[in-house]
């Protein structure tokens, strides 16, 4: 028989030092120049300027010299079954688009080894481009979401992960019966839905167009009785609005049309919504949610254009929220992370926050030295064929 | 004493085989799979499906298999002064932003040592972005200005360099006489303005508000008087123009104002604008001009949006006219061009225009594997410190 050990909790204590920077509130970004970030069980366990902040219980230090420490990016919006078309066909409004490039896409999945090739490479971006949590839509087809989720547990990244849902105004390879979807969503919860496990199913009514009254009822009985987070799309363009209108005339507005079957939410967040978005890069997005504010302030003087802390700590501590407590370094946050080695951007004397500055506006995936998740350093993922 | 031989004026062709993409009209693209680029004397021969078309007379054919092969990109408009500024200091609007960032970093190029650090970092950049013609300010400093032209002359690209002009509302460390301005401007023109050049100077009086009446008139003279081209700015923004409607009361539009000094153009282009703008890569700023006419389509549903084809044909040939026959694969056009290796974003089955559309949207500096200008294959300049 084995004898019981003592075992110090705090003896797995790691210590990350870097040039730390991360968000508590929109307004300013924390800077702790040559800090440390001590981690235990995959979270935060506090940021300070000095090692001897964690008393005599740390087992590693681990130093990134003169690197950025960032947390790790999320990205709230986006596409797997759409990543083929990512950067073509932006040619064409909503409607039309999904009817000529995006159904007929989405149809392939049916396919598992198409989608295996695609979804690997799916991951692999997110991986790239240091996103380490992302809610993302599948298609239709429950087999190859599941491939996709496996694909997420493999690579150890977070992800919420969407079988799409819809019975209406789509081609007939990708429509389903309520009953249906209502099974597959069941089993997919039955199967993935630990409150602990970094990959978990959403409940994913496409839109309003695509999802029947009793689709959407579904749905919110599902939400509220299995507790699963719920994503959709709305008001995207002045013909979905009019559609929505005709489909659901009760409703006062588009968003209450959701919000009357229970699938209305609070959380913001920034997404690269591929392949409708073209840029899987969430500091790239960042960088547009930036620039539309610009032209929304040129517009309106008296609304303010989004700040780069701000933007960060939506892409960050905001969106991240969504998840669980991840997107910041305060204590008990999730260790997502990323450590940016900027050296070939660093010509100038630039103050840390410009440096953070830089790497978002100029800097790209070759900048990401070290990706974690969950306490987890993230290995490159698998690319299958 | 040598005997004279007989040249073939012939032997000299190379033919480049590739994907060749380029725009002749600016409503679609000129697409040959596999085809055939022949290049003589630094220019265009023709382009053909088959080498046969090019006769006997060859010396080498150079096969780049399946890549793609696409002009080279023109940046209209870029500070080379403004370099270590690129992707910081987002925050404030124009007069503001030159008053608080801009002069303070162009005052540092009195200093040829920061100037050289800078402005070789610059030129590697252009060159890595894959543009090889440039449009671009320097600063006020007459020697920064010269080694900025010498080390695109080393790199064997092509530039339009102007040496900034201004005598009002500016830093000390800025501002000049119209006298000390006429001078320097004379002095690159005696030294640099051989039409066959790569580099050339260009006049450059910054804008309106830093510029007096003598200064532009000047400036005005000489483009007359050499045949020096001009660049300068206007309406950016809503502060800047009442100033000027201030400064030139007589001026029906800020446009008018150079117009009067002989000094407005026709030619459109796009430019990465740094460090207004953040972004180097004229891709990117295709992508960017693509975005904001949808947004001003969205608006005004009369106006199209620009497609792929019409920003190519903007920033390739259309630019491209400002330094010549450049831009295009027509006969006699100087051979500036782009060999794009798209192997990674290849994962689906696309067409040659997809391939190129998903180079402009995904794609960066990476898929870049061949840069030609005026015929030379150029390779990475020297960063210096």
């Amino acid at each position: 028989m084995q004898q019981a050990i003592h075992q110090n909790p705090h003896l797995s204590m790691k210590l990350y030092k870097a040039n730390i920077i991360f968000t508590r509130e929109k307004d300013r970004f924390e800077v702790v120049e040559n800090g440390y970030v001590g981690v235990e069980n995959g979270r935060v366990v506090d940021v300070a300027a000095s090692a001897d902040a964690f008393g005599q219980q740390v087992e590693e230090v681990i130093d990134y010299g003169d690197r950025l420490l960032i947390p790790a990016m999320n990205d709230m919006h986006v596409h797997a079954g759409q990543y083929r078309n990512q950067g073509i066909s932006m040619d064409m409004e909503l409607l039309e688009w999904l009817n000529s490039y995006t159904f007929p896409e989405e149809a392939k999945f049916s396919d598992i080894h198409y989608a295996r090739r695609m979804y690997s490479r799916f991951v692999h971006d997110l991986w790239r481009y240091g996103t380490m949590r992302t809610a993302t839509f599948a298609t239709t087809h429950l087999e190859s979401t599941r491939l996709l989720m496996e694909l997420f547990r493999e690579a150890g990244m977070g992800a919420l992960v969407g079988k799409v849902n819809m019975d209406r105004n789509s081609i007939d390879a990708l429509l389903e019966t309520v009953d249906e979807a209502k099974a597959a969503n069941e089993a997919l919860i039955a199967e993935w839905n630990d409150p602990d496990s970094l990959v978990r199913p959403i409940l994913t009514p496409r839109f309003i167009p695509s999802c029947s009254s009793a689709m959407l009822r579904v749905c919110g009985e599902q939400a509220q009785k299995y507790q699963v987070p719920v994503q959709s799309h709305l008001s995207e363009n002045l013909g979905e609005i009019a559609l929505v209108r005709e489909l659901e005339p009760e409703s006062r507005f588009y968003g209450d049309a959701y919000d009357r079957y229970g699938l209305f939410g609070q959380t913001v967040g920034l997404g690269s919504d591929i392949s409708g978005g073209h840029d899987m890069s969430i500091m790239r997005v960042m960088v547009y949610a930036i620039q539309v504010s610009k032209l929304y302030h040129q517009k309106y003087k008296d609304k303010r254009f989004l700040s780069l802390s701000e933007a960060f700590w939506i892409a960050t501590k905001s969106a991240g929220s969504f998840f669980g407590r991840v997107g910041s370094f305060e204590p008990g946050y999730e260790f997502d992370a990323l450590v940016i080695d900027d050296s070939d951007l660093k010509h100038g004397n630039y103050t840390l926050t410009q440096r953070l500055e830089r790497f978002i506006y100029v800097g790209d995936d070759r900048h990401i030295a070290v990706r974690f998740c969950r306490g987890q350093e993230i290995p490159e993922p698998r690319i299958l064929d």
